[in-house]
């Protein structure tokens, strides 16, 4: 596939070994309108079309206490992305960004993660605002927006 | 391990086959003053400790250009969690909530993530603040904040 082997003009790749050193577990796939990479959006909107996330119904139970987020931060794997890029050049133009200084969907661990807004949830479906990924992408995590989290037990005592 | 095996009232863990539907690679190391989890605060700050992200140096040319971001989105492997909570007690008092609905490190996949400010490279170490997790914690990415991120490539046409 072209999108994984051609270089532009001055990107670096490195050879790497296999990766292996932990291993993730899809917990649901992601449902959006998105059906190729020319549909997506470069960044996800809050006023964005409705998505889905669809866990597996083992982790229903998971989902209890979410409906009091307005924003949840979403992790999945962008898995179509090549990962052996150091440098890219997004405008094809041979200047180049470290892949480290960039939100392209190419790094090392192609992992995604967005701030989304909560709509509503059906059951182990919970549907948001505010993806840009591919229809399909699996989905790895759900957390509450860090900036309305408060831990459940108080901060420890600072020496 | 005592924290991988014991439940505490009402939580509730599943059965789970062995994860292996995509692999990581770790990219370097965390190093952080907390060298045991009573060490590490619930939540990071901005105006913490200086930590360290050190990556391996066939990583350092995806680090250029990251001097531009004052605030930083790191991920991180949390490598000593269990994997297998639907539902966890924070305060241990039978009241328990969905794992999806809270930040703990507990989750089918342990990935942390922090927004952290920017304070110095060092050739392939990016000294930073606001990290709250282990020493020695395997890093996974380093992403600029969305907030201050601006594609390079302009936006696409909206149909």
């Amino acid at each position: 596939m072209s999108a994984k082997t051609r270089l532009r003009a001055n990107e670096t790749a490195i050879d790497l070994p296999p990766p292996g050193d932990a291993t993730l577990r899809f917990v649901g796939r992601i449902r959006t309108p998105f059906k190729t990479r020319a549909d997506c959006p470069r960044q996800g909107r809050q006023d964005g079309p409705e998505c889905r996330l669809e866990l597996d119904p083992v982790w229903e139970p998971a989902l209890h206490g979410i409906e009091g987020y307005e924003t949840l931060e979403v992790l999945y794997w962008l898995h179509e992305s090549r990962r052996d890029l150091v440098t890219q050049s997004p405008r094809d133009d041979g200047r180049t960004t470290g892949t480290f200084a960039l939100r392209s969907p190419v790094r090392p661990n192609p992992i995604g993660t967005s701030m989304v807004r909560f709509v509503r949830r059906e059951g182990p479906v919970v549907v948001v605002r505010g993806l840009d990924c591919l229809d399909g992408t699996p989905l790895l995590d759900i957390k509450p927006n860090r900036c309305q989290y408060t831990p459940q037990v108080p901060p420890k005592p600072v020496d």
